[in-house]
């Protein structure tokens, strides 16, 4: 992709009431657009880093057995009625609006009662179980305050997975597999290392529910981590009871805010009991399906990316999802060298690299910030002098370290 | 996929409320969940269908020179206000709903006015331009009625790609390239010959916009077609001082229902000049941008699909936008026969076929008549009879016409 034919532009300094150092970052780089407080428009950079995440996310869902469907924003108050969430006294952040019948519709803030609603046509016998199935689409959420970027949105895109089982062993195992395949997602992205697996409040069906929190400053939560076994408790619970039960001393936690990038659920049958979603036992006996249900906000964890990997340059992207791999830089007017720039962007292209190639006429200074701030993981320089060295500028946007390296190795590496 | 993991099961009676056949046939076929009267979930096939379009869709955008993007749903006040589409006696079918601050938004029915907004921060010089964009993204419209399908949805997914010109002239190069791109479209999602180019009105900035028309008994538009000279104009325009200013006479126009399953229009500066999206151009001059909109609506073309294609047993899809290419059902209980299916199964999906295995214990009759009713291009029956033989039977969904033949060179074609 050319950068003259890019139409986003990067800014110095981003609008001024947005506080959150993710938004301010992803604006000022021409990422997103700030529509109003928690709702922001994904521009083409922003949209191939959001694409990335969550094909990331796709890959490990469907490799453990995930069916992909897309259900609808708009919800109908009959089935929220029967789980008791349709109430604005139950679920405080419904955003509802009216059909042109005058009959009040909601924007689903999460799934759980319309796909076990779905599932009641697709699942009659024990042989119809388990199903996996997961989407990634957009909640709406009325929150009260959304200053926090990308990270606490009032539209959003989650992909939430939810299971559906024959016994709560059946479950234990799906929960178990989805559990791996949320580990591999925060490797894969590159917050394996910054994010804990927390025990957070479960509710009537499961004692715990387990969080994704990824320690950042940024982070709205606050995790207390057992360092050597790798574990947390999130505040809500961190109480002498609980760490009690998970054999926790108090002194060995560390205090960290945290982002909370994922959780998992353990539902029992609190959906599939007031919606009705039974199936049929070997013995031909009627019993409610056990759930689990498990998200990951796609923006969110982008948003989470750039609070813990930005530096005072800008944004610094892991090669996993960064819009693209090399940003290639052509500094200087000399044609010849611009002639040379577009061979090796051509080739580069041809061998599949996916290439940000800055053709424009600017300043040096003025790319090399720009490159910067944008944050793609390798930058590669074209200039009369490596032209006339045979070389290439090679350098890492993490580490800042350039090295000349040789035209022909660059480019077959 | 092997069916037996595919969780959706296919219905013989559509919900009674349900009166489009599109809606019917995908309901019934497992494609699709309705949630109320205009508003759809898509389940694994339909899912897949979608993306099969929407991608389509996108190669022809990228190959014009667009660049993808998604705006939110929720809406502001101040923008739309400029245009004078935020009143509800002006713009008839807006949802809206409110912050907890109180502040009423919207819920976008088209994009025009955010994305005006947005070029703000990204066109100042003559040398930004010409730029186009379009996103895939969910459309919300208050419809009174909607008892089409998917052909007229509550809340549906649209690609509308926008352009932004310095001058008439380059609007009319950007129009007519989209145009030409549209015209791939059709043709490779299978309707090309069905689908006629029609004038409708304009505006105040265009004479007419241009539709295009897909023609079926479903459609809720009348068009009238030259067949010659293989233009139409649409029923709101069909007057005589129109059919002069297009050189049509009245004798040779046929009058056929139709579906608008995309529509291009040039907009002139109706947006840029109330929203201030202007750009300096080579004396330094302040000049409003010239804009057009391209819009596709793929849940609305998957569903004309349905309703020109289907046949009385069920659903017939174009290779293009098949949901799999090829439909394996294994006949009989014989272990032998199963072990073989599988064999074949593994084979194809090596070679990269993407399969629907039919794995299922059901008898051969129930097998066939849903394989009708999904309708994947290509059946391969593999029985005790066919493997006897060393041969694959294969029937074609469109003609129905079935052949044996060798499974070398099925497998190998």
């Amino acid at each position: 992709m050319r950068q003259s034919h890019l139409f986003t532009k990067t800014r110095k300094e981003a609008p001024s009431d947005e506080v959150a150092k993710n938004a301010q970052l992803l604006i000022r780089a021409g990422y997103i657009h700030k529509e109003m407080a928690g709702v922001y428009s994904y521009l083409p950079l922003g949209l191939k880093v959001f694409n990335k995440v969550a094909n990331i996310i796709r890959e490990e869902m469907d490799a453990v057995g995930g069916q992909e469907i897309k259900l609808t924003a708009l919800q109908d108050e009959v089935l929220w009625s029967k789980t008791d969430r349709w109430d604005d006294k139950k679920v405080d952040n419904w955003f509802k609006t009216k059909l042109k019948t005058g009959k009040e519709v909601g924007l689903g803030f999460t799934h759980e009662e319309p796909l076990t609603n779905i599932m009641k046509d697709h699942v009659q016998s024990h042989k119809d179980l388990p199903i996996l199935a997961y989407q990634v689409q957009t909640k709406f959420r009325n929150e009260k305050r959304s200053k926090s970027g990308l990270v606490r949105g009032r539209e959003f895109s989650m992909k939430d997975m939810y299971s559906f089982a024959r016994s709560e062993k059946e479950h234990e195992t799906l929960y178990a597999k989805v559990r791996e395949a949320y580990i591999k997602i925060f490797e894969r992205v590159g917050l394996g290392d910054l994010t804990k697996i927390t025990f957070a409040s479960g509710g009537v069906f499961s004692k715990y529910s387990e969080e994704f929190q990824t320690i950042s400053e940024a982070g709205e939560d606050t995790i207390y981590i057992d360092e050597k076994k790798n574990i947390a408790v999130n505040g809500e619970v961190n109480t002498d009871e609980v760490l009690a039960d998970l054999k926790l001393d108090k002194k060995n936690l560390v205090e960290k805010k945290s982002i909370e990038t994922g959780n998992i659920f353990s539902l029992g049958t609190k959906f599939s009991e007031p919606l009705g979603l039974t199936f049929k036992d070997k013995d031909e006996k009627d019993v409610p399906v056990i759930m689990g249900s498990y998200g990951i906000g796609v923006g969110r964890l982008m948003g989470a990316l750039v609070e813990v990997l930005s530096d005072s340059k800008g944004i610094v992207w892991p090669e996993a999802v960064a819009p693209l791999s090399v940003h290639l830089i052509l500094v200087g007017a000399d044609e010849k060298v611009r002639a040379h720039a577009e061979e090796v962007y051509e080739t580069l292209r041809e061998r599949g690299v996916d290439v940000l190639f800055d053709d424009r006429d600017v300043r040096p200074g003025e790319k090399f910030a720009e490159s910067d701030l944008i944050g793609i993981p390798t930058r590669a320089v074209i200039s009369e002098k490596t032209m006339a060295e045979g070389k290439v500028e090679v350098t890492a946007r993490a580490s800042g370290k350039s090295t000349m390296v040789d035209e022909a190795e660059f480019l077959n590496p």
